[in-house]
């Protein structure tokens, strides 16, 4: 078994000005997924971009569109989002009340379906919707905001959840979201995570070179 | 006493590949306001964008930003809004059960104060705030999308407005949001509104020849 290591920015760090160009830029400099961190402002305190966004995205670019749902009953969106272009859907646990019937949702529309878990939320919620996805997203920091610090318990919390996935015998990525820059995206991978989501780390600075960087260093972990 | 007539693009129906291209365009062209739609998918059933992108495109642009929030509560976020840069801020009175407090919130930023009426929201409403107000936003459809019809009953509330506007003896603006396009402009710019708001029929097409076109229109209009 063998899962892919991804680099997935998050368009949450581009500039609003040139949406197009920052995009282009990490997909051609290698970028395997575009993350794209749609927020309420209700179920986390800010609003950042939704569904008009993402529709005039779409229509000029075809690369993976992994679409992370920080929305309060997500389930009201999941089709909307779904003809909007997403790729993949992740909803958190923490916002749906019938997880189970949203991930079904998800999978309906023949995409990637992902559960998310905030720092605090404990890994027995994946017990009955594991095997029904295809990602975890560990969040690594609070939701809500850019650029904020990696929080060092998740370490344990991601090769926890790794051990797990290994014993389901299945290709179940793990994702992180949170504080992934130079200094902790060694300590991610080595616990096992494969999807990693960074957004000031990628879009500060010169993109293109920064993709190619954590390119090289996601190429260098073997995954399970 | 003299209002301007004012056109205010809604970047909700721009190109987010290059909305600061868009921007660009339609400032030049003469636009006097940038209307910005925030939505959060509870107060209406569409997320457009929020901060981050107002933030961006802060950056680049000195234009005036008109930011139209169709948000649940939203005095949780107009000192947020005020900060990312907002010229004017324009709350539902459907949405802030303590209205009065909301208004007096975002004038203690030194910007200006709009209040914004759903179709069925009858013009009472503003009785005891209407003296504390610079403008007066009424929805010519149901908030939520672009693209929509006018609705008929909108001019003879416009009218009604105008009136109660003068006998108040201040420079209140009157905006309108919706449906606004060569069949309807005429019809509300008669009935008294002075600032229109104009998405898909300023987007859609060639956007600075549509530009000019509006503002000849409106420049025909002398308003009280």
């Amino acid at each position: 078994m063998q899962r892919n290591n991804i680099l997935a920015p998050s368009i949450l760090s581009a500039n609003f000005n040139h949406l197009g160009e920052d995009i282009n830029c990490v997909i051609q400099a290698g970028a395997q997924y575009l993350h794209i961190d749609v927020m309420d402002g209700m179920f986390v305190p800010s609003i950042s971009f939704g569904m008009p966004v993402i529709r005039s995205i779409r229509k000029e670019h075809d690369c993976f569109f992994d679409v992370h749902l920080m929305v309060q009953n997500p389930e009201r969106y999941i089709e909307e989002f779904a003809k909007c272009g997403a790729d993949n859907i992740t909803i958190h646990a923490e916002s749906c009340t019938h997880l189970h019937s949203a991930i079904q949702q998800i999978k309906k529309h023949n995409i990637r379906a992902a559960v998310a878990l905030n720092p605090a939320t404990p890994l027995n919620v994946l017990d009955y919707i594991l095997n029904d996805l295809d990602m975890v997203l560990l969040m690594t920091v609070n939701p809500g905001f850019g650029g904020q610090t990696y929080i060092p318990e998740m370490t344990e919390k991601i090769q926890t959840l790794r051990n797990r996935i290994l014993s389901t015998g299945k290709e179940i990525d793990i994702q992180v979201d949170g504080g992934v820059n130079d200094s902790t995206i060694h300590t991610v991978l080595e616990a096992g995570a494969n999807v990693l989501v960074a957004g000031s780390a990628v879009f500060k600075g010169n993109a293109e070179e920064n993709v190619t960087h954590y390119l090289n260093i996601l190429n260098q972990y073997q995954t399970y």
